[in-house]
């Protein structure tokens, strides 16, 4: 018969087993943070109506969306959770509490270009709090908290969250005089880290056209840097011109305020009035994460409040603040940058049972009771010589081999051999339970990524 | 501005938060115990090019299915999870170690006339093992531990595994002569739970064509009932007969055989011989799970032994034994007959954190200590009335509020609020987390599904 080449479609991630373990500790571990700070789980479908899912319209996102006809349905993939969420909440807005906190860890498809490190099918793993109406400042003030936990959970220590708001910005651009220029100035500061402030500071002269101590005002507003209470103090003389710029200041202090009650080392955090996020749904605190020793990664977890979440589709004002982790790049690049670590076991298993007798029947119950006690089991009942047996488990670096042959099963126990350090020891089955349990309970306490 | 109306399409799931954290604890048991057995986790693309995903071709699928082009690309969404493994398997052949044990719970996609409980976007649970050339029967014999432990595990009690064996049913039509009709039989002995025995007499003389004493033969094999050991009893008067009658009745001595020790009573295990499963391609033991109060639902998690996975991307011989759970439709059966508990928590949180002062400090240093000891927190500092906040407490069954007022704070403990109860308690917060947990942990204990 003629066969298909089985291919996967370049652009869509399909991990080896090991690989794959590796991440579903990463998603399990978001699961787990995002839970402890109050936020539901959400799913939604991957396929919507292309009317709902391109209600806002144009731009980029149209000529990159998957878009197709069934029947007399136009229907389109989803290219991020944040319009699934809108109409959610739109849709059963009678049915929800609010403000309304969900996390949600799905695929969402953009048709891009090919290439290195960009997918056409990702994982965004995404948290918002919506509110009905109105919003109190400090859901914005927790967000670093819930970044910086989730990170350190991770297993990661270098790196830094950057916060801004809009407010000051904006405010700071009209005590200025320079409010309809504000877009195409962000844009310009916005290429600060790669061209540096130099050739930044010709830009806004030459190409936004301002004059040079209009632009001097930005570049020295920009260059405002150090602690948290210094770039207050600093940001704290431009207070009483512009009361945009003033509501963003009371906005920047009350986030900081209580980093310590969350939990928020100063070093993981900083006051970076460069970002300003591009989208332009953002209206006050904005988010970007840095990785300290990988800063041409970007960031790896970004995003901000809005105003005004669900105004395609309903006349209600639901403001709120979230953040959103590009998981699959985001793994992509730690397994590039071998920052995943093998300590947590990712074989299928923790112990593969081989019996070395024609009945099989103690050996499974042998499994049986390592299963009941938590430990990942696998029976090896192939027809195979020893020596491949052992190789299964080995490729598969599986902790724990368990022979059972005629003496073991007279006496009642089973033959455990450490894979790792070779070491053969005979113990009871629920003496071996509890023996591997805390052996895998070790490995699997560290975290998912090695700095 | 023009609304847009908020909808989602029809054959979509979307749950409420309360549902969706059912449905969630549900999808992490069934990760928890596939991994118990030794099944690594699998994902691949919900996209794939329709020339890979349709080598097989033709019939239902064809028609149901979401294709579109993209580019100068020809895809479509994958309507079950068997086909993206056959081609994972075929693509990373030497990239694996066999057997290749795989669980993979994901959406898949069918655009079947929309109708009540029917779904075009859905999740299936499956677990597979492929051998590589060959695969003992022991795997066959390992499946009912599997679907055994995971309903018990959901909290079914009223279950039962129906077994058969294809090369029974061929190798008892063979014998009979009958070989070339067993397709067109096997089809009507199917119809025997919905139009009794009698019927099913009639059709196959009438319309399959037998004479009389040929169709009274298979009423009687079919009508073959009891323990296993009568059923096994009353099978092996055929041996001798036919060769692969002879096979497969060894082979299912063999699934049978240990059930005892893989823990599956035979209360919950019943053979079956008028089982098949339409698919042409099981070739073993084939199993269906039936509900005992619901038998109108039909299986809820069936499948079987195949021998030639992935013929249509390689020449390399992979026989899988392999089972899949209906995970939307299953849960939407559920949701129906009010089996789901509501004992376990499924509020966004543990704990509501209500500070009653201006300086929400304190509050934060609470929420902080309580989720560092695992309790799931909630802040909540939105300005309501203190009814309003409490009230949105209980809407969402959030089941203890936290209240943090001067007296609290001054004496450095908190205010317990067991909403369930009603009762309230003072505690320091180290205190309030191992309570909180405790009541919790009780709750949650309990099974995901009541009968």
């Amino acid at each position: 018969m003629a066969k298909v080449t089985p291919r996967t479609l370049s652009g869509f991630m399909e991990l080896l087993p090991a690989d794959q373990m590796k991440m579903e500790r990463i998603m399990q571990l978001l699961r787990e943070n995002y839970s402890l700070y109050g936020f539901t789980p959400l799913d939604t479908p991957a396929i919507e109506s292309s009317e709902v899912l391109l209600a806002k319209g144009g731009g980029e996102t149209e000529k990159q969306i998957y878009r197709f006809t069934k029947g007399d349905s136009d229907l389109a993939l989803r290219f991020d959770l944040t319009v699934p969420l809108a109409k959610y909440v739109a849709a059963h807005y009678g049915e929800l509490t609010f403000p309304f906190r969900r996390y949600q860890i799905g695929k969402v498809y953009r048709g891009e270009r090919a290439q290195r490190g960009r997918f056409r099918e990702f994982y965004q793993a995404d948290i918002d709090v919506i509110g009905d109406g109105s919003l109190d400042i400090m859901n914005e003030a927790e967000i670093p908290a819930i970044i910086y936990s989730t990170f350190r959970r991770l297993g990661f220590q270098r790196f830094q969250i950057h916060v801004n708001n809009r407010k000051i910005l904006n405010g700071f651009y009209s005590m200025n005089g320079m409010a309809e220029k504000a877009g195409e100035i962000m844009r310009t500061v916005d290429k600060l880290d790669k061209i540096g402030a130099e050739k930044v500071r010709l830009l806004l002269i030459d190409e936004v056209k301002m004059l040079p101590c209009k632009a001097e005002n930005v570049m020295d507003f920009m260059a405002i840097r150090g602690t948290n209470e210094e770039v207050l103090e600093a940001l704290s003389r431009y207070r009483g011109m512009d009361a945009t710029f003033d509501e963003g200041l009371d906005e920047l202090i009350a986030v900081t305020a209580h980093l310590k009650e969350f939990g928020v080392p100063e070093a993981n955090f900083a006051i970076d009035l460069t970002i300003a996020r591009g989208l332009d749904y953002y209206t006050g605190t904005v988010y970007e994460t840095m990785m300290t020793d990988h800063p041409e990664i970007g960031s790896v977890c970004s995003g901000g409040r809005y105003d005004d979440l669900a105004g395609y589709y309903t006349d209600k004002k639901l403001p709120g603040v979230g953040i959103s982790i590009g998981l699959t790049r985001l793994f992509y690049v730690l397994q590039e940058q071998h920052l995943l670590s093998e300590e947590p076991v990712s074989a299928p298993a923790d112990a593969l049972v081989i019996p070395m007798t024609e009945d099989f029947g103690p050996a499974v119950s042998a499994a049986t009771v390592l299963r009941s006690a938590g430990v990942r089991t696998q029976l090896y009942t192939e027809k195979k010589k020893f020596k491949a047996k052992m190789s299964y488990a080995d490729k598969q670096k599986i902790p724990f081999v368990i022979l059972l042959g005629e003496d073991e099963i007279r006496e009642g126990i089973l033959s455990v051999k450490d894979m790792t350090s070779g070491e053969q020891c005979k113990l009871t089955p629920s003496e071996a339970a509890a023996f591997i349990r805390e052996k895998i309970g070790a490995r699997n306490a560290a975290c998912a990524v090695k700095e």
